[in-house]
C-alpha cells in the first residue's frame, strides 16, 4: 500500500517537558497516528552542530581523536562541535576548526546537512570541507582533550574499510568530500 | 600537544538516572576530566538498531519514506529498526526488512557498525546489505506507516547529490554498500 505524504503525517497532540540540561532537552509528545490511534514520541532536543573535513595543501585530512563518554571509547572523528545560541553554521565551523585543530580556513565549502537520529532527536549537523588552511596564532584549546592527526585519503579509506572510523557524521562527511 | 589514549580518558564519578522511557533512557553523569577538573555528561541510552540496504536482483535499492516526528518531516531512509531485548542484530535486520518492505533476504552481509551520536548517546547501528530478496507471504506491518520505494543506484546518487537523502545512517550504509 502506498500512502501520500499527508497519509504518513503525525499530528502533534500534547508535549511534556521532561528535562532541560546543559546541552540536551528531553520531552515526551503524544501524536495522532495516520490510523487515528495515538502514539508516544520521546524527543531529544539538540542545538545542532557542524562537522568539518579539513584538507591540507598536500591533500591530507586532519582528524581528531577523543574520548566519548557515552560509548566509553576513544574514537577518530572529523572536527565538529555544537552551535552556540544564534551562531551561524559557517561561523561555528570556522570556530570549531580553530579550537580543535589550530587552523584557520580561507576556503569553506558546504557539503550538505544531515539528521543523525531523526527517530528520536532533532539534531542536525551541517557538513563542510575546509581548505587553504593557515596555522592560527592561537593554540588549540587545552580544555578540549583532543589529539589532531593527519591522514592521507588512502589511509582514511583503509581505516573506513577496517571499521576504524565508526562515527556516522565523520563517515558521511568523508564520503561526500570524495575521500 | 599529543596525548596518549589514557590522557584523553574521562573517569566516571557519579551517575544519576533522569528518565526511563519506552525507548530512551536519560542519565546525567559526572566525570573526572584529564586535567583533574570535573565535567557533566548528559547521556541518552538507546537499545541499538540495525539498518539495511536491500538490493533487488535487477540492482535497484528499496528505500522507505516515513514521517519523523522529532524533525517534523517525511524523509527517505534505508529500512531500519531498533533491537528488541536480547535480539541478535542479524535477526533484527531480517525482521525489520520483512516488516518494513515485505521482503525476505536469503543473503545478508554485514557492512560495519556505526555510532550515530557518540557525543550524547550510546546508540550503535549495525549496517547490512540484503540480497537475494523473495517476496514474503506476509504483508508489511500496516502499523508502520511507511512507503517502500524502488530506486536505481544512479537515482540514489542524484538524490544524495541534491540533499534529498539526509539521514546519516542511510548515507553511510549507501556509501559503504558502494552505491
Amino acid at each position: 500500500m502506498s500512502r501520500s505524504n499527508n497519509d504518513l503525517y503525525e499530528k502533534p497532540l500534547t508535549s511534556t517537558s521532561i528535562f532541560e540540561g546543559k546541552i540536551l532537552k528531553l520531552r515526551r509528545d503524544e501524536v495522532l497516528l495516520p490510523n487515528g490511534k495515538t502514539g508516544t514520541r520521546e524527543v531529544v532536543e539538540h542545538p545542532g552542530a557542524v562537522a568539518i573535513v579539513p584538507k591540507t595543501k598536500d591533500g591530507h585530512i586532519i582528524l581528531v581523536r577523543q574520548f566519548r563518554h557515552p560509548i566509553r571509547q576513544v574514537i577518530l572523528e572529523v572536527p565538529a562541535g555544537k552551535l552556540d545560541p544564534g551562531e551561524k553554521p559557517e561561523a561555528c565551523a570556522l570556530r570549531e576548526l580553530a579550537e580543535e585543530t589550530g587552523f584557520v580556513a580561507n576556503k569553506l565549502q558546504k557539503l550538505t546537512s544531515i539528521f543523525t537520529t531523526p527517530g528520536f532527536s532533532n539534531e542536525i549537523i551541517h557538513l563542510y570541507v575546509a581548505e587553504d588552511l593557515v596555522k592560527s596564532d592561537k593554540q588549540p584549546d587545552e580544555d578540549e582533550f583532543i589529539n589532531t592527526e593527519l591522514y592521507s585519503p588512502d589511509q582514511i579509506r583503509q581505516m573506513i574499510a577496517h571499521g576504524e572510523i565508526c562515527d556516522a557524521k565523520s563517515l558521511v562527511a568523508l564520503c561526500l568530500a570524495g575521500i
